[in-house]
């Protein structure tokens, strides 16, 4: 008997899944529907700033399978189809034609296991003006489209960029290769919320070093318009910041309408809850239910929590772990320690693993230590410099996490925190750490293994 | 009472561990003699190649630390002290200074605690016309000097590298540097023998594409000179290489004769044996000698058997561990998992762990994964390419090896590697690492998960 599998969002988690469960299954085996409201499957969110900065030239070049693609292997896709409800109890799903307009008939497709796969939507807080021409989200391709359209027609000269995480530090850097003067407003007391108000003041520093007028402590409270009722300014309590142009980089929320209407459980966050097969948990999704990607919660392996994490590279691997279990293999996500590198101009940002305030919020005790270093031995031409700030347990020494904010060669370095991180490795074994080592890669101390050493002697002199 | 520590070798492990001593004990508490046979202390001797290449412009800039700066640190520094024998019984030491010639005194200098720190020699076989002028090996500083005044002297065209190691091929980059005709002579069936013949190969060929001659599988039999007495050609059973210069790098051997005449235990590869504290093992040393850096074999992790590996990264860590022991304090050295990174020219080669051949001389039985993958976002520009070789243990599908070669962004992605053998993960844990990724940085699936992802495939496959 053919099962079929459906699948709701036709991106990086639904599509990996779907894909993954083709080469385990053949269409006699299984059917699989895909559905995706939007007018592409599979594309890279994360290459958006880079595109509209102009690194990347062609808007395809961010579609990793278009739609064709994933049919000629056998997988039923039905663009500009918005799901619009789920009924576990009758496993099926309700959908509408988007492009028939009003009047399409909705439709029901049942499944035998379900993959919800719908992403996260961008946080665009009800000010007044907020919907005004001019005013750019850059969630989507068409939202990309449409603010590079805007870019070359009004051909402004002034840009304020709303948020200053990585969506806001990318597209100011895009900007700013523009052409444009770029205000960056920014809630918070750093950029970079996501490091430590210690680490986030270098970004800001250094963006400040880059042309990038920065307003930090500042809350958007409307978007002002001119006579033609576009954009003109942005406004904060204390002042107004002119705009030709606005981007919106507020981060984003788990879209779960769907799920929470079906009655699945939901995290504190917002993102669904899943077992780690990525299975949706709970009688109602009755074992026929996953989900992942920028909709889910998952579990942080160092503090225990679950968090949400919206970010290709986890999408893909929640794919292709649902993919692997609804075709019948077997996979598990184990989850995440929470590592993101980032950019602004030659500016690299890196975090892994807790913040000072996660450690405290989770009850944990720990040391910090504050390093600089260079990306390659201190005489080899192009040596940058980086600032790498560790933490770790007091008393047991594990570590709980890095930051590191520097010049070319810095951001990658993360990942050997994040694999010691995984491994649940103390400072101290870090700093026994074979790590290569040759004059263009590195100083004869890699700058990860130099702030192992000085938190390692930070926890000895912690003490008890 | 004040005690003496003696240090044999003032180079990284050497004066890292003087230093370290220093650090945690004053003068009034130990005194510090360290002796060097040669005119420099605290030197980068991994810097030389990029030296004569011209990269770094000046010798200074690969000293570390002067004589006269250990001096202020109050460490007594004996330069062109050559120490000729080592009494363990009396704990004391034999030196010669060999600025005075061959009148020189000789004198006993007695130790408390005694660090052997004398690094390796470089291999030179006994060749016809290996002594004749020209022909160079760059181990220290003054063979950096001597080399670079001959080539600025003689303004040859043609040089020929002997060996195809790490040196080797930084040597042959440094000569191409120059502007010279450089051709290869290499033992081996490829270079680059810490890498499987396969990987081997693709260096090679880079090597060949940058207008290297590569001579495999070919022993260098002598070396041939002209009416002047200098250097020719080199020959080989089959072939001459014509040569304005020739520069030897053959690889290291332990510095071990003082130790072996002292009768202190040396291993296989003719290293001095330690204990995890990097204290020399037997009853000869009787707890009062350390040793450190090239002239020691370390524990390699993953084999579980002891090698040589001569590396400053892994000296300064000696340095580090025996300067706390030594100090009062604590600390121990693991061992090694073999990481090693290098480049020649653009092309860039890592590897950890055990090779093929290392896995089936430690009994192990294994799967291995080779996969190409981008060093960024396949769209992002700069995107290079490499290719991923990860060996795993069949059955348990531990990880037991990686090798890298590609271009830029390749090499320092095998920490992840070396964290992961430290921690011993298996491969298919590997693929759920949280590695950072955003497109100037990674593809949305690092290679190194690539090839895990691939690995976890071939163990399955190759079942129990």
């Amino acid at each position: 008997m053919t099962e079929r599998l459906v699948v709701i969002g036709g991106d990086a988690a639904g599509m990996s899944a779907a894909s993954q469960a083709r080469r385990l299954k053949a269409p006699q085996e299984l059917e699989i529907v895909a559905f995706e409201r939007g007018t592409f499957t599979s594309f890279s969110a994360c290459g958006i700033p880079y595109w509209v900065g102009g690194e990347v030239s062609e808007r395809d070049d961010l579609i990793a399978r278009t739609p064709d693609e994933h049919r000629e292997r056998a997988i039923d896709v039905r663009m500009r189809t918005e799901v619009v409800e789920i009924d576990p109890a009758r496993r099926r799903v309700r959908s509408r034609d988007l492009a028939a307009g009003a009047q399409a008939a909705e439709t029901w497709t049942e499944y035998d296991k379900l993959v919800i796969a719908t992403g996260a939507r961008p946080v665009r807080p009800p000010l007044p003006g907020i919907d005004a021409p001019g005013v750019h989200g850059v969630q989507t391709l068409d939202d990309g489209q449409a603010l590079l359209d805007m870019l070359e027609r009004t051909r402004g000269r002034r840009a304020v960029v709303v948020g200053a995480g990585y969506i806001g530090v990318e597209m100011a850097e895009a900007l700013l290769n523009r052409g444009y003067e770029v205000t960056v407003v920014n809630r918070g007391e750093q950029p970079m919320s996501t490091l430590d108000p210690d680490m986030g003041r270098l970004v800001g520093d250094a963006m400040t070093g880059m042309g990038i007028t920065m307003v930090n402590d500042a809350e958007v409270t409307k978007v002002l318009t001119g006579e033609d009722g576009r954009v003109r300014a942005v406004a904060t309590e204390a002042a107004e910041y002119p705009a030709d142009v606005v981007v919106l980089g507020l981060g984003v929320r788990p879209e779960t309408e769907l799920a929470r209407a079906a009655g699945l459980p939901l995290g504190e966050h917002g993102g669904l809850l899943t077992d780690l097969s990525m299975r949706v948990r709970g009688p109602v999704a009755d074992g026929a239910i996953w989900a992942g990607g920028d909709c889910v919660e998952v579990l942080d392996l160092v503090s225990g929590r679950e968090r949400h994490i919206a970010l290709g590279t986890h999408a893909n691997k929640h794919g292709q772990v649902i993919g692997s279990n609804v075709g019948g293999g077997y996979a598990t996500f184990p989850g995440v320690v929470g590592t993101a590198v980032s950019k602004v101009c030659d500016l690299e940002i890196a975090r892994t693993g807790l913040r000072e305030k996660d450690a405290r919020a989770a009850g944990l005790r720990y040391v910090t230590a504050t390093i600089e270093s260079t990306s390659r031995a201190g005489y080899y031409p192009g040596a940058g410099l980086m600032t790498v700030k560790m933490l770790a347990e007091r008393r047991t020494g594990r570590l709980l996490g890095v930051q590191i904010v520097g010049r070319e060669g810095a951001a990658k370095r993360v990942d050997v925190a994040a694999v010691a991180l995984t491994a649940g490795m103390t400072v101290e074994r870090m700093t026994a750490l074979d790590l290569g080592y040759a004059p263009p890669f590195s100083p004869v101390w890699d700058p990860v293994l130099v702030a192992a050493r000085k938190a390692t002697a930070a926890v000895r002199e912690a003490g008890a």
